[in-house]
C-alpha cells in the first residue's frame, strides 16, 4: 500500500517538529501504520505470550542452572515475581504462558495454557530434537496460542533452561557458521563452558546436515522455539504487530522468515541482546532494533522494555498538532 | 554511601534472573537508589520543566524557522499538541513551561510560569549574550522553578529557535574545539547553513575569549540555557534525579558540572541525540545514554521517551522475587 505509506509520511512531516526529528519513532509509527493498514495505528491492547519448554541437550552440561528452574520460573512468572511479570504489569499487558514442553508437571493457573507436546525435547547432540509429529504439534501450539487472541500487538518470549544452545545451533545452521561464532554465555557460562557449548553445537551440526529450514528447526531446535515459529507465522497472517524479543526469539524468527518471508513485514525488533551472536542474527534479518541495553534475560523482557516506544509512536502520530492546526509557522 | 550501593547490588544479584542480565536497567536501578538514598527508589511523581527563550544570534541567520516559532511552540506545548505534550501525557508527567526570555508576549496559562529576564538574549556574535545581572536572573529563574517542586524525578528540556548555536558555542569553548566540530543542522540547516553557523560560532569564540565557565555561559549562552544550568544545580542540591535530554541540555550541564561537580551524580542521560556533536558532549561528561533513537527535537522529548526505563528499573528492584522467596534454584 504505497499510498498509505506516503500518507503517513505526509502526516509525520506536517507535525509540529522539524521533519525526521523524532528519529526512530517516526519509522516506527510508519511501520505500525503499514502493518495495521491505518493512518492511526494502535499499540493497545497488547499481549505477551511466553512459550516454555525443557531441552534434552541439557544433559550435555550446557547450562549452569538446574533444569527444574524452567518450571520454577514459569511458576514465578505466573505468580508475578519475574522480570517479565513486573514489566507486563507496568505496561498493562496481559501475560500468558504456554507450556509446550516443560519437564515438570505444572499447577493450573488462569494464565497458563497447557499444550505440552513432550516433557522436553530430545537431545539434539545425539538425535533430532523433535520427531516430525512433535515438530508439527509444537508449531500448531504456537499458532493456536495466537489464533485465540485478536489483539493488534503481540509480544513473544520464552522460558527454557539451556535454550541458547538450540538457538545458537539454528543460527549456525542457517548462517553456515561454526559453533564458536554464535555460542555465548547464556545464563552465565564461563569461557570453558562456552567452549564446551560450541563443541556440542558443532557435533550437532555435523550430525544433522539437512539445511532445509523445517529440518533445521526439527533437528536443532526446541519445542518452545518451534512454537514461537508457528506463532510468528500465525501473527503475521492476522496482521498483528510482532514485537520480537532477543536471542531465542530471533532464532525462531529466522526459521519463520525462511518459511514465509512476509512475516518480517510485521516485525518490530525490540532490542539487541547482550548475548553473543545476537547481532549476527539481527544483521541476517536486516533488523534495526530499537534498544541496546545489554539485556540478556529472555522471558520477553526486551520486548516489554521496548513496548512504551510503540505506544509513543502511535500517540505522536495521532495526537500531535500539525503546523497548520497549531498556527505554527513552517520553514 | 558504599554500603547502600553494595546492598542494592546484593538485592539485584539475588533477583530471579542471571546476575547482570537486565543490563543497563540494573545500573539504572542502582543509580536511582544511590541518588535517593534508598533501597526502593521511585520514579514517580515526575515533572517536566521546559525553559523557553529567544536568541539575539537569530539575526545572524543561523536557524531555518521564523523566530516567532518559539512563542508559537510554547503555546502548542501548553495546548497539548507538541511532541513533549503528547509524551508527558502518555507517562502521567506534569509539564511546566518557564518563560525566561521569549521575545513575544505569551498568554497566561496554568502551566506557564513567567520569569522573563529579557525579551531574548543579546546577539552573542557581537556582544555577550547576557549582562552579569541577566545571567544571575536566568540562573535564579532555573533554581526557582525547581525549588517549588519537591518531586523525586525531574525531566528538563527547552524551546528556543536558534539555540543549537549557543549550545554548540558553549561546547566549543569548553572543549577547545572550532565551530565546525560541534555545529550541526539543528532544526534543518543544509550544508551551507551549517558552514555559516560554524563561522558565526568561530567569530563569537574569538570575540569572547574568557573560558571561565560562568563567563562562557554569559557570553555564549542563552537565557533558557542559563536557567537549565541553575535548575540542574538546584535539583542536585535537592537530590532529585535529573533526566538529561539532548544537545542543549548537555551544553547547560557541561557548565553546571564545572561549577558544581556533584551535579553529575544526580544525572541520568536519556539519549544520544541525532544532532552532530552531541556524542562529543556525552563523552566529555563520561555519560552513557540509555537510548540512541536518532531524535533531535529538544522540548525534553528524549528525556520523556527514556522515562519508562526509570519506572521499569524501580519496579524491577521493588517487585521482582528473589531466588529464595520464589523457591527458584540458584546456580
Amino acid at each position: 500500500m504505497p499510498n498509505l505509506s506516503a500518507a503517513i509520511e505526509h502526516l509525520l512531516d506536517h507535525k509540529t517538529k522539524p521533519p525526521g526529528s523524532l528519529g526512530a519513532l517516526e519509522a516506527l509509527a510508519l511501520r505500525l501504520g503499514v502493518i495495521q493498514h491505518s493512518l492511526s495505528p494502535v499499540a493497545a491492547p497488547a499481549e505477551l505470550i511466553l512459550f516454555a519448554a525443557d531441552h534434552g541437550v541439557y544433559a550435555q552440561g550446557v547450562a549452569p542452572y538446574p533444569q527444574e528452574v524452567t518450571a520454577q520460573m514459569v511458576t514465578n512468572i505466573l505468580k508475578g515475581g519475574a522480570a517479565s511479570s513486573v514489566l507486563a504489569r507496568q505496561h498493562g499487558i496481559g501475560l500468558t504462558v504456554v507450556d509446550v514442553g516443560v519437564k515438570t508437571e505444572l499447577a493450573e493457573h488462569a494464565n497458563l495454557r497447557f499444550a505440552k507436546v513432550r516433557a522436553g525435547s530430545r537431545d539434539l547432540a545425539i538425535e533430532p530434537a523433535m520427531t516430525p509429529q512433535e515438530l508439527q504439534a509444537a508449531l500448531a501450539a504456537g499458532r493456536d496460542a495466537v489464533r485465540s487472541r485478536p489483539v493488534p500487538v503481540t509480544l513473544f518470549g520464552e522460558m527454557g533452561i539451556a535454550n541458547t544452545t538450540p538457538a545458537s545451533a539454528i543460527a549456525c545452521a542457517l548462517l553456515g557458521a561454526p559453533g564458536h561464532e554464535l555460542a555465548g554465555p547464556g545464563t552465565g557460562l564461563n569461557a570453558a563452558g562456552i567452549a564446551h557449548k560450541a563443541q556440542v553445537i558443532d557435533r550437532a551440526l555435523a550430525l544433522h546436515q539437512n539445511r532445509e529450514p523445517l529440518e533445521v528447526l526439527r533437528c536443532l531446535g526446541g519445542l518452545e522455539i518451534a512454537a514461537l515459529c508457528g506463532a510468528f507465522m500465525q501473527a503475521a497472517e492476522q496482521r498483528q504487530v510482532i514485537v520480537v524479543d532477543g536471542f531465542i526469539a530471533c532464532a525462531a524468527l529466522m526459521i519463520a522468515v525462511r518459511l514465509q518471508a512476509s512475516v518480517l513485514d510485521c516485525c518490530v525488533f525490540a532490542h539487541a541482546s547482550g548475548e553473543t551472536g545476537h547481532t549476527r542474527m539481527l544483521d541476517a534479518l536486516a533488523a534495526q532494533p530499537l534498544l541496546r541495553l545489554g539485556m540478556r534475560l529472555g522471558e520477553g523482557t526486551g520486548a516489554l522494555v521496548a513496548y512504551p516506544l510503540l505506544v509513543s509512536a502511535c500517540a505522536l502520530l495521532r495526537e500531535m498538532a500539525s503546523f497548520e492546526s497549531a498556527g505554527v509557522s513552517a520553514k
